[in-house]
């Protein structure tokens, strides 16, 4: 097959009509699906119903020290729970505060911390007439939204293909010192499913920030869900690195049971410097009684210890991986040396970021839209949902059944391949 | 009995050193309880025991609007959460937002919000130079934990029989326009176990205050939890009389199930004008992926409605009753008619409020802890911990057994005659 680019205007309208055509038979099929979020699917959830047998009315409601969960207390956790989500990150229980079901409340909280009272007896941010994050991207939208709503103004860094490009990085954070935090999601990056190397953790754990309340949110989302467990992909442990460069309060480091057990009912967990966590809970105990100790009690018992977890997110993975098999498969097929787009093939994580031509993006998510599939907002994935070069999709195959995402799938080669032949045509 | 006023000196000190011996023998006998928070019990936690088995492996997780719990979403609260807590609120559910296991965080996030947001179109709270909270005291140690936090002066309003000392309120509210909120405990207030009058809930509702971003904290904590259910005690519902003066925005209402089923893993709620919630979902939606939905269904199917929940709370009342009892029966028994304390008699709620000759509640406590028994730290009642009288004392009989709850009422009735003797003579 020729590349797009060097088919002849006769060609290339000839071709429109054709996909046209399909895309209108397409169209006729009233498809509704939703492949806009990274969401688990029922099946995926049906994983851990056991979670809602393990405590039962006889049960006991003490953690190993003693406490009833079922009280208030246990601000940072009940030790158990602390280990096993530090068991996650490969840090110490006493570094881990574990949260209620959302570690992007945790991240929340933090930036609002930041933004009225300042890290660390340093200022607070609020009141700096300006302050920066360092945006890597494309990049979770969430992270974005947070920044944006605390006015924090976001910089675009290039994301490559092993992280984020750490030149960039270097020249803000270690010459500017408005540059106050930079998102980071260093496993199956959202949405590339980049796994942040050795040499870019390093680069990370080495910064010489000139604000001493520069903090690095690594958003360890995917820290264990890789689609091919064998495979052994291995991030190299931040804190790790940290102690070595003396860095040890740079980095808040976050995880969550969401994609583990309930997207909406799981637990998540903070590790940070023993300053950091100590800080975090004088804060903390004036803010909430406590967080969801049943519920951390109820994780530790169902899964054990961490190589329950990972027996766990293996099934989790042997319901994944075929979606994204699907998709690639298709995209193979149907993209492959047209010159109109690159995809990314992630090893785990929850999406395929693909690359369009340039000032395609919007329309091709339109059509799918048109069409009956909801795909995530073009551009969602910059600051300020800004794509200047409108080329970033977003893909995430997890919640449609495996025959859906083939329908999906196909319709998105369909669009892609429309829109890029109306786009060398000029017509939009 | 005489009024120690009325003793001679040589009186007085043969007393104290009656009293002396007494506190020495019971020192021996090393007590350790602690009555220094409104924990429920350990047997108030087993009535909840069932809740753990609601669900279970076969269960439908859908709401009846067809939404999968587990998953992400459904930032408001599943629909019928939201009516189950309305219910208890007396509000409507679309006024409802249910959140997760602390109403405590649902103020500390929304006075945060009022800090760098502002409400409804208004000016950030962190924009003024000085801003104030009315705090009716005595009154509840972490909500002035939480404005003293943020910075916001905090006014202390006095506290009268039948709620705040409302010509002060009027005063403060109606001619101040840096006055932005006020803490309310409207029934059963922590600690006196006052219940605002249908007057003082008529004359909030129809404050007319200089700052549009002025917001009532109407924490309803213990809205259900009455000792004596068959009496009917009935707060006057806020929002119907807002609604009459036209003043739906004033109010934020709060309550929660910590003490209904567990104090750690139980369901809170907000309620507030369809403005003020609309706002609220619109910050809460970058905050959080949404709470607990699977707590929410399991509170549901455990209670089936409110009748359910007022089911439930006699179990409860069942259990405190007693315990309140014998407290009060030995202030009566010990302390009655000696001229040295007042106490409240309430009818629910989780605390006695106890108030002393002038300058001795600190030193009554400091005994009561040599002795082995933990209270509130005097002063804890009051914004930033200063009570210029030193004579409140909160005691929460809840959580002792029946029976330490006697060792520990003698033991605290013996301090105060012994502090009061002592002060009588001048000795402190």
């Amino acid at each position: 097959m020729k590349k797009y680019q060097e088919l002849t205007k006769e060609e290339l309208t000839e071709l429109r009509d054709e996909l046209n055509k399909e895309f209108e038979d397409t169209k006729k099929k009233g498809l509704s699906l939703d492949m806009s979020r990274g969401k688990p699917s029922p099946d995926q959830l049906d994983l851990s119903m056991g979670l809602l047998e393990v405590l039962n009315k006889d049960s006991d409601m003490h953690t190993e020290d003693g406490m009833d969960v079922r009280n208030y207390g246990g601000l940072e956790g009940i030790p158990e729970a602390r280990k096993l989500m530090a068991d996650i990150m490969g840090v110490k229980p006493e570094n881990v505060i574990v949260g209620g079901n959302a570690s992007l409340n945790i991240m929340y909280d933090t930036v609002s911390r930041g933004m009225m009272f300042g890290f660390l007896g340093n200022k607070p941010w609020k009141d700096y007439d300006n302050i920066k994050f360092l945006c890597p991207a494309p990049g979770y939208d969430r992270h974005f939204a947070i920044t944006e709503l605390f006015g924090i103004e976001m910089i675009t860094v290039p994301m490559k293909e092993d992280g984020p490009d750490m030149d960039v990085v270097e020249k803000y954070v270690n010459n500017d010192e408005t540059v106050k935090g930079i998102w980071c999601v260093p496993k199956y990056s959202n949405p590339q499913g980049v796994v942040y190397s050795d040499e870019v953790v390093k680069r990370f754990a080495a910064l010489k920030p000139v604000a001493p309340d520069f903090r690095i949110f690594w958003d360890n989302a995917y820290a264990i869900h890789d689609l091919y467990p064998d495979k052994n992909v291995e991030l190299l442990n931040i804190f790790e690195e940290c102690k070595k460069t003396g860095n040890e309060d740079l980095v808040f480091e976050l995880c969550s049971t969401s994609k583990v057990t309930f997207a909406g009912a799981g637990i998540s967990a903070v590790a940070a410097s023993e300053r950091n966590i100590a800080e975090m809970l004088k804060y903390l105990t004036i803010q909430t009684i406590g967080f969801d100790k049943t519920n951390q009690l109820r994780h530790v018992k169902y899964f054990k210890d961490i190589d329950g977890v990972h027996e766990h997110m293996k099934k989790h993975a042997d319901i994944l991986r075929p979606k994204f098999e699907v998709v690639l498969k298709i995209f193979d097929e149907e993209l492959e040396g047209l010159g109109i787009g690159t995809w990314t093939k992630p090893l785990g994580g929850y999406f395929i970021s693909f690359e369009a031509m340039e000032g395609c993006a919007k329309e091709i998510v339109k059509k799918c839209a048109d069409a009956g599939v909801k795909l995530t907002g073009a551009g969602a994935t910059f600051p300020y949902k800004k794509d200047e070069k409108d080329t970033n999709i977003r893909i995430a195959p997890s919640y449609p059944s495996a025959e859906e995402i083939a329908t999906t799938a196909k319709l998105f080669a369909l669009c892609v391949k429309l829109v890029s032949v109306e786009k060398l045509l000029g017509e939009i």
